[in-house]
Formats: structure tokens, sequence, C-alpha cells
């Protein structure tokens, strides 16, 4: 059963991969493996059996529809899967795997590891979006057009103020969201209650090797200390708007009345099933049908953090499909802007003709200069 | 590439089905196939080319991944499945495929046929759980048990009082959403401006025929005009959410010092991955999950209803996706407390024990006369 | 300490007085005087103690500011509204106050006949609108007028249908809203633990009794079971997001490259500080800012549905001061709407030359018929 | 028209002060008379005509109530108040009043105002509470008790272990919330149209003056640039959640059947109107209620990023009243959560009864370490 005609739309193939059943697999299977090569180097179980086990990670081959049917059932993917690697070893290092952690320390470890391949993603298209609002903004930037305020012709701008005020919104968005990341996506190990029990009193170093083997930031147990998630989500939330605030724009701007600039022409996009001729700003669409659906998400991960005692019950276990979801949609909406601003045809005649009927003079005030300031920020190519 | 672990912990395979690539393409493909029929049956095209329109919709083999990529560039279904088709049939037949339809028509119909068939799935688990409630209830009207009050204890009760008055709440939710689902279940079918235009005056008598031909309400073309979607979408969330106040008393019941009531063994689940002989409410834990998750996304459909003109940019194709989400969520959430409700395990001595406890006295008032009403207007097997 | 700059712009002065200290003191005043005579009616109580109580109600004069203080330390406004009472009378009838009932009691009763006073302000507003846009859609059925889809010129319509279409989204949502309130707007009577206890058996009587005399519906109690709350709570989520569709129409007609309609002159709105003759779409505004708010809200409502127990903590308390924010952003829109409906300006000149300029041909299919239709559902003066 | 009962119960005293009326207009009258200076300092007016405009905003009544209702009329905060300062004025200083600025210029910068005013009070309730916390987590940092997760028994803790966990997810709030205040709290200052026009070159020398002059971080316009706005709205979110997590942990904690803290007794608080020996957890439920409400008022500021052009329609004009109310709840939320945590009554005899009871073991892991390390960051009085 697959549901290609859902996800797809509105999310980029590498976004799905990120989260897709093979990597989820590879990421516990690689925290199973990095618990026991720490245990093993803090001399809690035997280096053979670290490798034992480590071996097993590395070649165990699991069916994923299969497990998710047990998983379903165990509300927890640690369950069945240390089931299948212990049934996989012999005694000792059966006994030996997952020693002393619990199914949420999986479970948040895996969640990090694809914000941080998420993160990476979305940085590229963001960065080409800035880069390419950048150059239109530079080229635009003393040419005269009309501005616009609540929706009504007001005093002229500079045409490139109003995308180089939404390149700066979006680099800072982009900014945020990496420095979140690179602050909250930390290894997960506290143990069934979170107080590293049964561990000999080396628990924070066997995380603190974790973290460096699974490329997260070193953390103490933070089960239900969910700021951090938080923080991730409202990131992503904000730059799903920053993008929102580009495609509006660009969508008014090429209504056929204003004509200013528009969607380059993509094969088999923009078209109408009905109206052959018609070129429809179909990047905006996927950005602005992210912009209304990225703010509900946000709320249902706030709306998770008053999470009962060492580790809550419905709280956290909301929190990764929702995360999942503002990812694809970022992804889906940087990937539409960044062909939209990449390709975005200005149309300076039309810009001339509409500042000449708007009638409301010609002085743009500082805009070259804030334009410059603007720039002054934003990442380029 | 799959997403099995993230889906099918949080929904059930019967409902995730619902919303299949299969499904949609057999949705989509009645809808041009009735749409076919319904223009020969009113005179504007030949029956033989409704015939073979209806035959290749009846055969035609579309791989969903490819169609799937097609799609995120379109932005639309129907554009590249119109293609298709159209490329499987000669010229006249090829020129009457979506004749009169927009694609948005396409898109709405085939999520309405998709909320009909989700419905009908939800009421069966939601009158298990009125069900066994019921017999939950009656059977313990008149035992006396500790009220709470703002989590503190308070007066007596009948311990079924509890039990009747959430019972109350899921059959009000239950019957609310057939309800809304039966009212707002409608075609879509209104042309590229929604105004029934190239159909010769016959728009609104094909409409009615596909409504008949694919089970769904009729309507006049409501592209832009989405108080029916927002009213699904709140009947869903408001049936989540009446599912949540159940797990909640369960899990709260639960609670080793309380230990009044508790979820039934399920071979796998409940398990801990670090405690083997714990048992978690995890049935309660799908349903607190979604409950946290549902406000957020009726509150994105709610935020789509200022669609622009007349068909919007961004709003409804925001909606499908979000429906989708809470039919997963209602159903999971439906489907795991049904086995809890069924299943519950009530501990009459640990309520007589609590209540001698809390010295709050013997009288339940009206409890048992409260249950009566109560579960006289619930659903029962 | 006033917030007038803060309340008003986004509200009537009609319904804030809805809300005001002097009507939540005269409704739960009300209320207690009601329950006396109820119980006295039922021969709980002796009628003149019942009369002595309502007397003390009916001319108790309370400063709102200091029992606010008191309230806010209380967490409940009937604890110190009570002991005032108790204060006023002597001994038996003292004793008498509030007998049976609780603090929620109290509470979602006042709520309630708040919202019926509520719904009734809006529906005058709505039916302003809708009575205005029928004129308006009528009278413009059949002018040829480009219609717009995803903000691109499509095909044509009349220029009526999107008036109408948007008209029979507000009939709608305001229907639905009024049948809501009417079916869920009821007394609130149970007792601490919702059991009726103390009552001897009368408490169902009492219940009916009061509902009569506050002109609420009968209803059992219903302290945990907020799914007619959630049911208000979304139908004017609904209505604020259909007042949104026509501001965001309005709007974009008003572009000033459109130009096909604009809001009536109003002394003193719509001006800038900045720009002396621009005319902004100030009622749009206010109802698009209200669309813009109301979802999250909702998901407010419905976020506190899994409430604990008989009586939940946090839950509850959440819900009126959110109840109270929809009434006022509900009131705010629809009179701004209503101002804006009842003078809208429509340039027939612009229309067509628009249309013209389009390029999209002259077939309205069948417009015309389907704005008959769609008025045929639709309020009129 | 006064709200005190639907306004003081969930918020303070003292935050209310900071949204007045008074404080409004305070902060309005300071940026016209900045804006003033600034320019008169640059040499855009007369100096003397700068100080005839300070003067009359020094000492300017102005009737909030009358003002309040030409706001709602106009739309816009600066339009009645521009003229009110004109009419006090002869010619030269009354053109020369709010000369370059616009509407939202006030409407922000007095937003932003608002902004440092409300975080400086609540870094002082947040800090009582990480202290309070503190001592209590330090004391008890070795005490055996039940770890609980998912609501069930699970291994044991150090009892301060969790009141740790949830100081640091506290103080991380906190922390974010000063630094995200002290980054977007700037001056807004562009003109109608974003482009510092008709101030001959020296908008961005008037906006640095008036920055320092009102205490606001300088920056570019960013009137349709809201990211900054988003950010303080997501880190008031997520400190009003990181308090809900520490209401929900006492909340449990004080149930009768695990009774191992409770709120302290405070004269008129926690009482029941029907049960007088109750003690409810009603700071509890203060900061739960608040928990409950903020993520939705998050997602409405999230909504309106995608704000049009120069300066958007409906966008920003949503934001100050939703800003108002999460500092508002958060105000509440804190005040009431320092005062529980002040004051919080520890029983070390039921946590060694339940301990007992729980069979769980004694082995507390790394707790005293943790707690340690997790109070390391932790503010201390």
């Amino acid at each position: 059963m697959t549901h290609h005609l859902h996800e797809r739309p509105v999310a980029t193939s590498a976004m799905l991969a990120v989260f897709a059943d093979e990597a989820v697999l590879r990421h516990a299977l690689a925290f199973e493996a990095a618990l026991a090569r720490a245990e093993a180097a803090e001399g809690l179980i035997a280096p053979a059996v670290a490798d034992a086990i480590a071996a097993v990670c590395a070649t165990s081959a699991i069916d994923p529809f299969e497990l998710a049917e047990e998983v379903a059932v165990a509300g927890t993917l640690a369950i069945p899967l240390v089931k299948r690697l212990r049934a996989a070893l012999d005694g000792e290092a059966a006994a030996a795997v997952h020693k002393g952690a619990t199914s949420q320390d999986v479970a948040d470890s895996v969640l990090m590891m694809q914000m941080v391949a998420a993160a990476d993603l979305l940085a590229v298209d963001l960065k080409r979006i800035c880069t390419a609002l950048y150059v239109h903004a530079q080229r635009h930037a003393s040419t005269p057009a009309v501005g616009r305020t609540l929706l009504q012709d007001a005093l002229p701008i500079g045409f490139g103020l109003r995308l180089a005020q939404t390149a700066a919104g979006i680099d800072a968005a982009a900014h945020r969201l990496a420095r979140e990341v690179a602050a909250q996506a930390n290894i997960q190990f506290g143990g069934a209650a979170g107080t590293l029990a049964g561990l000999e009193g080396k628990g924070a170093a066997i995380a603190q090797r974790m973290a460096a083997e699974l490329s997260l930031g070193v953390s103490l147990p933070w089960h239900a200390r969910r700021v951090g998630v938080a923080a991730i989500a409202s990131a992503l939330g904000i730059a799903i708007g920053a993008l929102g605030k580009l495609a509006r724009d660009v969508s008014l701007l090429a209504q056929n009345a204003v004509a200013e600039a528009r969607e380059p022409v993509i094969e088999g996009r923009g078209g109408s099933s009905a109206m052959a001729h018609k070129r429809n700003p179909t990047g905006c669409q996927v950005a602005l049908s992210a912009a209304i659906r990225a703010p509900g998400l946000v709320a249902s991960i706030l709306a998770g953090l008053p999470q009962e005692q060492e580790r809550g019950l419905g709280g956290w276990q909301a929190e990764g499909p929702v995360l999942v979801e503002l990812c694809l949609l970022a992804a889906g909406s940087a990937a539409a802007m960044a062909t939209v601003a990449e390709g975005l045809e200005i149309d300076e005649v039309a810009i001339a003709r509409n500042l000449a009927s708007a009638d409301v003079g010609q002085d743009i005030g500082e805009s070259v200069a804030l334009v410059s300031s603007l720039l002054a920020r934003v990442w380029k190519g």
C-alpha cells in the first residue's frame, strides 16, 4: 500500500527519503551499535560483545511493513526492533543489546538525526532562494515601481526593495532554523526513568560517546523537557511562513491586471485541466498551501509541552509525525520557491506602466540604500 | 520508498487503505467515467464515446509513483491523469474526456468519496466503544466510587457515571460526524470558473447524475465555499477530542496509586523496552497523541476558509492532506480505544478501597438515574 | 485601568457589553435566584428563603474590580460571589444560597447565557450581509465579468455569481451558528461531582425549572463533556472564515489595478496617516484579521476536550475567555462586513474593461441560474 | 464598561497595566516626540518645532474611550491621535507632527516597547520559579522516589530530579524569551511604503536616534517582514508550555492517592464553592489553562507571516492583540507557578510510602549528579 499521490505533491523526494523506513531503520540500528560500542569503551560490556551487536546492526535486513505492524501494537519502535536483534545474537550479546536504554532514547535520537539531515537539505534550497532574490533585488534596486500597502497603491518604491525585504526575512528564518537544529538536535540517552541507572555511573560518558558517533549534540536526558523540540518546530514554522510571504507577493504580482512578475514556464507545471493556455502560479500554490498548514502543526508541538513526569503519555509520541510533516512542507515549499525565485520573470514595462497609472509620484526615498543594507546580510552564491 | 514506520502506528490499515494510491486512482477514474456517462445521458456526447471512456477508466493501469511525480510538477492530479486517458483513446473520445470539468472538480469529489468511506469505518469503531462503555457503565452504575474534580477527590459517584458521561460525549461526536459527512460529502462539478460553462445548460443535471452514481450528495459548485469541508474537519476534531477524554480518564484510573481500571493485556502491547513487567496504557497513548495533534489540523482547515475568487490559490490544496491526517488519527484513536473499552479491567476492590480512604461519604446522589438517562441516547449493540 | 484601545477596534460595543462585568454579574445572580426559586418550587427550601435570596440577588451592588481580585485568588467566580450573598442574608437563607450547586454550574450557565446573547447579536449583522449581497448578486447576475482562479484570469462569470457564492457560504455559517447555540446553550447544574447530590432526588427537576427561567436548554450535567462547547466554537470559527472569504474577495476587487468594487466611503475610515488621499479597505482588514486569529482560538477549545474525570483542571477554565474572544472577533468582523456589503461600490465600467482585456470570451455558462439557486437559500430582508 | 472579571483571573495586574490605555498612549506619544526630536537633530525640522511637539506630547490628555471609538473607525491608532496633536499645535508644528512616519510605524514601535516591559516583568517571576525549584531539587536530590513514565510507576529517581528537569526547561525558556525580545524588539520606522521617503536621506539616522530614545533596538524597516514578531510569540508559547509541565507534575503529585507534594495554602484560594474542605491546585489550574490556550495563539501569529507587499492587510493588525494575550497568559501562569513553587509542600513520608508500595527497587542511578548538572545552568537567587 503506497501513498505517493498524497505525499509527493507537497514534498520533495529527497525529504521523503529522510523519513523513509530505510532511514528510520538505519538510524535506529546506528543508535544500538553506537550504544554497544560506547558501553564497551566504558568497560560495561566486552568489546567482542559490542562487535557482535554492531555486526548484526550493520547487516540486519528487516521488513519495514512487518515491523510497522508490530510497532503499532507495541506503541514504540524499540520493542520489536530490539527483540529482532536479540533473536539474531547469542546469550551474552543478546542480553547486552539496548543495555541501559529505553524506547524513547531510540525514538528521540532517531528523530534528531533526521532533523539534522532535514536541515541540511533545507539549507540548500533556502540558499538558492536567497541567492536568486539577491540578484533580482540588486538589479532592480532603483527601478521605480508602485509600492502597495493594505492592497492599495501607496507610494513608489524601488522594485527590488520588496524582494530584498523578503530575502532578508527568508535569510533570517534560514539562519534561525540552522541555529536551532545545531543547538537542539541532541542525543537522547537517559534510560527508563531518565536516571542513567544500571550503568555504573558511566551514563554521561556513554551519552557523550554516542553523540560523537551519531553526529548529535551532547545533552543531559531531555525525555520530558521538550523546549528544544518546540524550538525546532517554531523555526520550521517561521521558515515556511517567510516563504509564504514570497509566494503571496509573487502571486499578487502575477495577477493579469498587475503582471509585473510571474513564475517561469516549467514543462508540465501550472497548466489547467480545463484552460490549456493558463499559466498558474503553481510554485506559489505549494508554498501558500504549506503556509496555511504549518501554524497548526507548530501549535500541536507546543500543545504537547506539558508532558507528565519522567516520560509522558501521548505528548512526545505526537511530536515525531508532526515534525516530519513540518519538514516535508518546508522542503516542498523551499523547492517550489527556489524554482520560482531563480526563474522569476520580471516585466519592467509593466512595472513602469503601472507606476504611470498609479499617479503616486517617483520618489523612491532611500530604497536603493535599503536594498543594499538588507542584502548585506543575505546569503549569496 | 515506503513510510510504514511513520504511518502505521497512528492509524489503522483499513483507514490507510482509504487514502492509498489505489483508492485515489479508483475514485478519480470513477469520476471521469461517471462524467462521461452523465454527459451521454444528457446528450452532450455520444453513448459510444462514453462507453469508450468508461472502458478505459475501468481498465486503466497507472503507476502511482510515476503519476505522483507528474502531479507534483503539475500541481494537480487531473492534468497528468486526463492526459493518460486521452492518450489511450482515439480522437472523439479523447476530446470528450473530462469535458466541462476542472481539476478541482476531480480533487474535491475524490476527497468526498474518501470522506464517506472514512466515516463508515469510523462509525464501526465508535459504535464498538459506545457499546462497551454502555455495558460497563450500566454494570457499575450504583458502585460507589470516588468522584474527582480538579484532580482532587471530591464527592462519591456511581463508578459507571463517568463512563456513561464519556460514552454520551463520544456518541454525540459520532452522530455529529456521521451527520456532517452525510450533509457535506457532495459532488463537486462546476467547471473551470464554477459556471458550468460549455455544457449547453445541462451542467446541473449532469452533476445530479454524477452524484447518484458516485454516492455523493447533490450540490451546486462549492469550489471556494468551503464551509462544508470545515464542518467535516471540526466534527473529526471533536470526535478525536471526545476519545481523548476517555483515554485521559482511563490513564488516570490506571495509575498504580489509583488502580481502579486498566487496559486489557494485549500480546506485544504496552510493554517497555527497559522494564519488562510494566503495563503501559498504550491504547490511551495513541488516543491522547491524536488529541494533541487534531486541534492544530482543524485550525489549518479553518485558516483556509478565506479562499480567493472562483477557485483559490493554496487554500483548497491544503485541505486534502489535512483531512487525510484527521481521518488517520481518528481511526487510530477509535481503534485503540475500542480495544481498551471492550477489554477494560475494572477493579471493584480498588474502587472500594479508594473510596474508604477518601472519606468523602457514600451519597452518590442521582448517579444511577443519570447513568440511565445518559445511556438512553447512546448506541448499543 | 481600561483597555479600550485594545478591545474596541476589533469588536463592537454591543458585543463588548455582552461580556462586560455588569453582564457577568447579572447572569450569575440570575442563576443563584433561579436556583433558589426552583428549589423552593421543588420543596427543598422554604419559599420565603427563596424570596430572600432572590431579593438580595436583585439588589446586590458588587464592585467588579474588587470581586475580580478575589476571583483571581479563588480561581472561580462563585466562591467570592456566594460569600457576599451569604453575608447579606441571615442564617437559613445564607445556608440555602447556592445549595447543591458547584462553581462550574454558575460559570458554565453564565457563559451559555452570554452565548445566546452573542448569537442574537451576530444574527443581525450576518443577516444584513446576506441581504445586501443578495441584492448586489441579483442585480449583477448576468453582468459578464472575469472569473479568476488561482489568482489568474480564467473564464467569464456573471459578476453576481461570486457574491452569491459568498452569500451562500455566510448564510450556511450563520444558520449553523444559530443552530448550534440553540442546541448547545444548556443549563449546567450537576453539583460538586455532577451527581445532583444533596437534592433529595429533585436535581433533574430543579435543572429543568432553572433552564426555563434562564432561557437555556435543558440538559443533563455536562461538566466534563464539552462537545457542545466545541461545536459552538467551531461554528464561530467557520462564520469568521466565511466572512473572511468576502473580505478577501472585496480587497482583491478593490486593488487599483482591478477596481471592480470597493468599500464605501466612511467618515474617518480607511485613511492613511501618511497618504491623505488613500482609501484603504479597512472593513476587510478587520475581517481578515479576525479570520487569521479565529482558527487558533478554535484549536484551543478543541485542545481542552480531554478533560479529567468529573470536572477537569484547566480545560474548562480555558474555554470561557476563548469563546469570548471568538464572539468579539465575529462581531467585529460581521459589523465591518455588513457596512462593506451594504455600501459596496461596484464599477460596471471597470468590470467590462477588465473582461475585454482578459480576452477569455463571453460565455458565462449557467451563472444566472446558479445565482438564483444559491440565493434561494439565502436570508433576505 | 469594564471587563475585570474576564481579564484579571488569567493575568496579573502588573501585566494588565503594561497593555492598558494609559501605557498605549504614553508610548505612542513618546514615539511622536522622539520622532520630532530626531528630525530636529538631523536638521529636518526646527528645534523649536520639535520642542513644541514634544511639549504637547508630554501634556496631552486624551480620553481613551473616545479615542478608541475613532480608532475603531479609522482602523489604526495613529490617525485620530495625530489629528488631535495637530489640532493642539499651530501651523508649522502641526504640519511637522508624524513627518515621514506611517501608522504602522507607531503601532509596531508601541507594541515593541510593550514587549520589552512585558519581558522584564516575566523575567522576575520566571526567576522566582527557578530559584525555588533549585532549592527544592537540591534538597531532595537523593531522596528515593517513584519515577513514573507513561503515567505508570517505572524505576526510582531522586525526587529532586523531576524538579531539576522542570527548572532547566523553564530556565531555558526564560532565557530564550529574554534573548528574543532583546534581539527583536526594534524600532519600526519606514514611512508609508517603507522607503524612508521625504526625509532627505536622513531616515536611517532618524530611526537610530529614535531607537536610542525609546530603548528599542535599531532596525531597517520590517513592516512586512514579521519573523521577529513570530520569534517573540514562539518564545512566549514555549515559556507557557514549560510552565505547564511544572503545573502538570504538581497537579499529579497532589492527587490524594499520590500526595507527594501540593500547593501551599493561600487565603481564599483553591477552595470549592461546594466542598469547603477541598484544596484545589488552583495555581496549576491557571498555568494549565494558559498552556491549553497559548499554542493556538502562536499559530495565529505564524498564520499571519505571509503578509502582502510593503505593508499587509489584516496580518500585522492581527498580531498586536494576540501578543497581548500571550503576555497576559504568560504573566498569569508565571505568577501562579511562582507562588506554587515557592510554597510547594513536599511530603517525604508519602514519597517513601509510595516507593515502598511500588516495589521498583532503590537504585536512583545518576540522579544526584544529573540534578547538579541540570541546576548548574539554572538561575539562582
